[in-house]
């Protein structure tokens, strides 16, 4: 063994490894077989805080049943602080989409948490006669509770981060609303002008179904903490000390601030994939409603010239390399394509959940990398949609107004008075003589001209009242 | 006009309808436009019946407030009541998937109660001078508040039945689980031995993901509760007399037993489609699961000679038409495809949902179609799943038992004692050698007879105690 | 046993089965099986005919080989062209979806005309002992080589179906194309203001995009030629005598006029779906540019009086319940929702593709059921596009003209001479005073008034050259 | 300014640029507007070589036909190849994931290139005048057909490698398909015991699928030689001289070695995804495929006690945490997982593509983001899993042909002499009993021994013919 390296072995067979190095052979093995993506776990901080978490927690219960030697047990707890602060998140090297169920990020954990005691301790890394990656920072666990319960934590950890972009989201739309509430415009339903509404419960109406999303969400995330921790290998608790899961899931919901609580029925939990399904079926409903929201801002600010033209996106960057002057609303349309990946993904993890088979799902590290990045990517893209567009639209009030008295679409108006098919026949003569509404109805007689005025005034249109004869 | 026909015309022009049929004109333009499944919505009566409560509910707000004659009010009442008890089912023609948002079905259903009225009140079908489809049963009314909240209705009822159903099925879960409860068998992870557990455990285990699944549909169905009735056209309630909103939707919720609240905020509520995609991700999710089980159904009855063959399922045809006595798991494999009817479906609402516009989304009628069409595949499935798969199944005790005195994986129960390392080395010996674990154990004198005795007794490998020297 | 029934069994048991139907007691235990989606494989006509046809091929090649009595062989031929001309099309009952891979309609198939064939030589239907379903008519073959190749056959013969209506549908496209080349219109890139074209340029590159996807179906029919008759079980040709393949192969290409060949690898091709999977593919290419195209359809007819208004689609039905006059593009949106359901099913289909297991796909039944439900509803919505949609189509030549020339976009044409950033500062002037970009050139002295006229003539703008100093 | 900043311009406004960057302002913003994935283009190596093919054959055109300087030409020329040979890689910045349709994309290679042809002119960066990215790094082009053409070359030569990696899996498949050909073993269907066949067959089957997927992956990589070269802004052209188009594909072609064309209609061609989603489609081929063969793998390697245990995978690594001596097949799990994301993917590129509008499909980025991502991903699994599983894959031939002789299979090939009925008494008596078929065949004299035994040997189970009495 040359000095800088030292030589670990496990039952595959004995390996080298540089001495600065905290993780060890499994790591290095993992490194080796996933050279899939190039993004290692290290980029995904939730998550090794959580293997933190779970480790710390673990140890600690361990601690307490007697289970290991106190010294050992407070050395790696010691370690998984300095896990949780992120003082060793470059030691997490193996790569997000990895076979085996989360092994590798487990034993990636269980091997860096080692040696960091080790070392805390004043042993030289690798000496495992002291503290065993497996023996002892894993002791009580199998991968198949302590990896799912380190994502659970972590998840649950950066959906707060999502409701709070989320939540500023909501806030600038909603500002919109009231900056736009006397704003007269034309409702369209199918493309087609329908009837009058304001510019103002348009946004207004963003923000509530933002608002809704929320809820959903924070629903989805309350299932996160259901964990197994103590389950082991199936969850028949094999190798856990009695009371283990219990004191386990109790450190753990004190370590993190986080409610955890231990599952009803462990065999279950540790195969089950539906908390995971449903919240990448919540992130694909948010992913639908942002998207369409996405596409209305940029129907509505079509144009200049031959398009809608009610409201104006911030310009952000020339949007042509040969059409000069030309602005493109490229933040909605960004925010457009995160949507579609969102809702890609959910595919991804439907059949990743739907792979399980018999006592665990292995497919779990292709969920959790799809639902960190749906997150990450979810949030840049509502930080900049709220920041770099929805507070700088400005509204062509004067446009919108002209659209609206142009319209035959307010014949809707007279239609308690008149009657679905005589206000009918103003639309369609209207339609084919280029006239207007208003014109048609009194060249007919059909209504004096201050009950025709009182309809169509901009308080009627605005907040219609149901005008009776 | 001939004896048998009457004349009815739109601003489209005149057409003759049969004189037999209730529907009218625009139901008649709607077949021809739409020729598209070949389902109608007919075929959907919880549909038709949702399309009567609604217009029930509005004819008696219309008629609390005084804005249609209250004797054309009792007439359409009347006419809806027996849209209700699926009297007019055979009305219903329009296919289930249409253009225009739902106009079509919203037309269909008021030409045919405008006819049962009129027929009820003494007049000739087409009468529509006494009691019309637009002016009187639609009042108060737009297709994108009606049509919706029939949907609601009629999916929130819909639901009930699929609950039932997946009541049924965790029920005949349970039953196995506790019928094997004394059978010792191998847990399984990544298809590879692990350790030991019961069969009882695995079919609980059944029954508790299903179980868990029912709250999330019971969830996901209250958000159906939420309805814009009196919304009209865009959310502003334009031609609603005020109070009818409130009125129209405390009469629906007393006419079809379900609790249903008007929404805080119209505009938002009428183009918005999110608690379908929130529901169908929910579908998605019961069929994510129920695949998985039904996976593992046919893993453990595979064989019966080259196979696991730890389970066997009840012969309910033959297998095969070359290989006599071949039978085949032909009821999960059903539902396995049921499974993927629903995933896929998730992507077409998803899609639908995504590509709503300004104030209305034109695509629920493939929504509808859908989410219908989900509910009854899974009730079928679900149903042939319980009764002529679970209920019947039988285990092979002893090839159980068999699996797991010859595993590897009891070495894990030896881990608490030897250590992670030792463990893994009688593992490896065991698989060159072919010798049992217990063998090995006893030959390097690793542990008493007594105690390896304790660890592997059958007691001890169910529920795992956690022994330590 | 009654007098109008007859008992048959196979080895789950006996059964009495009506005496009027051909099906047999496999066929009953099937429905019984499998009340799924209440569509039985009857309403696929192409499917029974392929089955039809294998049937026929197989008896023939039986027959040559000397294998099964040759007065049973043509007995079984004439039966099987009874099927082909779809005399018993009533008695294919089976639910298409289906567990057991496809047995239960093989064997439908089989009983079916294992019983004309009896009745055929004068014996009465039921026995077997003369001519049976397993015994001769499946003769050499499984339902693992017979099922896929009669399910090849029939989706090839639909996909010529389809082939003629998106050649129609082209067509009507090519058609307004040429109509509609004078126009000119402005273009539009991220739904801003671009530079100008013709309106006959955008719907003949409609047309060209559909002849491009007609080229790309053509090829993924090609695929369906390859089939695995012979195969039997899983490949092996068990049970098949010398030659059968071969022959079977070459009276099936003589008997559909489809130029299917044998599979080079049997095995391979038994458990195969990629063709589906390519299949599938290509028809959600299709639903994707398709719907692009309503997309496009619907914001180019948009208003009419508050949208883009380029082109009025064909009024097929009032659009509305409420609005009087509105008319929507119900055509456009119906085939946008079939694109959504023909998307959806791309993942029911590839999910059941993935999950074949070892020597055999059992999910077929639910591939076959949405190819053939998706070439449907294609076909049917492709169809009212081009007549009651694409065929009646107009332009608002003069709207369309008013927008070019009111442009910002134009001052690209001026690029060439004047440079990028110096037009992009009569953009950014026109756009803030409102004033026209030809003003601004000649004001600035940037042109002289016969250059610039020349470069925004319509002609040029039409088919620009490039013109520099 | 302060010495080592440069200020740069756009219609926007001004902006520092650090001296030491050869991007400029439009790609500065780019970076602002877009902090997405924080994966920069740069990463993709081929789409920047793209680019710089791309801006290559341009200038070349351009030279050609006099519309620029000549030096300026040249200069371009020179720092294009630059860009080929990636020594400005790290200056490609922006985020894959962009609003405007690749616009930053295109102006960041501007940009770059612009600078690195100022400072081979021996100028500042900086000094537009001489070399603008718009006016002639970007001369004759638009965002949308520069853009997509490198897309389009880049994402053929990648696909190449795709082709190289998947030739490499064949072979080792193939190799194994010859080293097992002698391995007797069952087949089955639906998990249940078939017929016998060798293990060189399954493996054979396996190299032959793939190879069928290489030549649809040739198919669709043909798809991306049509460029749209010269469309410029919509397809019309616009600002691009007299055979530009031409003259630009031609050196297009030179400069790759691609054999690129010209696409007949630019409008089309411009807004036109559809070579995306058929490539995006048949890459969910290959991942169904392949992730079907991992499911095999893994089923056959399944035990080693308590699974099939046909064949032993290498072992790569501890599999477990807490099972000492478990090892998992995580090399196909992996690759499943990358089945799985590759699938998800499909769904992003298919959203993205319906959501093209009128003449230009802006979410291109995401479509190329994924297409990439997809390619990576599948060459480093398919590499993995043909160098650390197959290669080293060996047979258990004694548990192979133990399982066929106890089977109940293979009473099938009893069936030609005995008939299915008899042969179906055979396997249920088997089944009940436990005994062999061939022991029931002789106590019931059905056979005589030498019959019997010439159907049972090994040859005739491997390669069965059709004996008949």
């Amino acid at each position: 063994m040359s000095d800088n390296k030292r030589t670990e072995h496990d039952f595959i067979g004995e390996l080298e490894i540089p001495n600065d190095v905290y993780y060890g052979v499994q790591t290095y093995r993992a490194m080796e077989n996933f050279p899939i993506t190039g993004i290692p776990i290290s980029t995904s901080r939730t998550l090794v805080r959580g293997l933190g978490y779970v480790k710390k927690a673990a140890a600690m219960a361990n601690r307490d049943l007697g289970v290991i030697d106190p010294k050992v047990a407070e050395a790696i707890i010691l370690a998984s602080e300095a896990v949780i602060r992120g003082e060793l998140n470059d030691q997490f090297t193996v790569d997000m989409i990895q076979g085996g169920a989360g092994t590798s990020t487990n034993m990636n954990a269980n091997e860096v948490i080692a040696n960091k005691a080790l070392e805390i301790m004043g042993y030289e890394k690798g000496r495992y006669d002291v503290v065993h990656p497996n023996n002892h920072v894993n002791f009580s666990q199998s991968t198949n509770d302590a990896y799912p319960t380190a994502f659970r934590v972590a998840l649950h950890e950066k959906m707060d981060l999502l409701i709070e972009s989320m939540e500023r989201l909501r806030e600038s739309f909603a500002k919109k609303g009231e900056e736009f509430q006397g704003i007269l415009k034309m409702g369209r339903t199918q493309l087609q002008d329908a009837v009058p509404m304001t510019l103002g419960q348009e946004f207004t109406a963003f923000a509530v179904t933002i608002g809704e999303d929320i809820r959903r969400i924070k629903e989805a995330q309350a299932l996160l903490t259901e964990v197994n921790l103590g389950a082991t290998a199936i969850g028949t608790t094999i190798n856990a000390p009695e009371g283990y899961p219990e004191l386990a899931t109790q450190h753990l919901r004190e370590v993190t601030g986080i409610p955890v609580t231990l599952a009803e029925n462990l065999v279950e939990a540790t195969s089950d994939t539906g908390a995971y399904v449903q919240i990448s079926g919540v992130f694909k409903r948010v992913a639908v409603k942002i998207s369409k929201i996405c596409n209305d801002l940029r129907l509505l600010s079509s144009g200049p010239r031959a398009g809608l033209n009610e409201i104006n996106l911030p310009k952000m960057q020339p949007g042509s390399s040969i059409m000069p002057g030309k602005v493109n609303p490229v933040i909605p349309e960004v925010v457009n394509q995160i949507a579609y990946q969102v809702i890609g993904a959910d595919v991804t993890i439907t059949m990743a959940a739907e792979a399980g088979q018999l006592q665990l799902n292995v497919m779990e590290p292709v969920i959790a990398y799809n639902l960190f990045n749906n997150i990450k990517i979810m949030i840049n893209g509502f930080d900049v949609l709220a920041t770099k567009c929805v507070e700088g639209i400005t509204a062509n009030a004067e446009r919108c107004a002209e659209m609206v008295m142009g319209s035959i679409g307010i014949v809707t108006a007279l239609n308690p008075l008149l009657g679905y098919e005589t206000s009918a026949g103003i639309a369609k003569q209207a339609l084919l003589s280029g006239a207007s509404v208003y014109d048609i109805v009194l060249e007919k007689n059909l209504l004096s001209k201050e009950k025709l005025d009182e309809i169509l005034s901009v308080e009627n249109l605005m907040n219609p009242r149901f005008i009776k004869d």
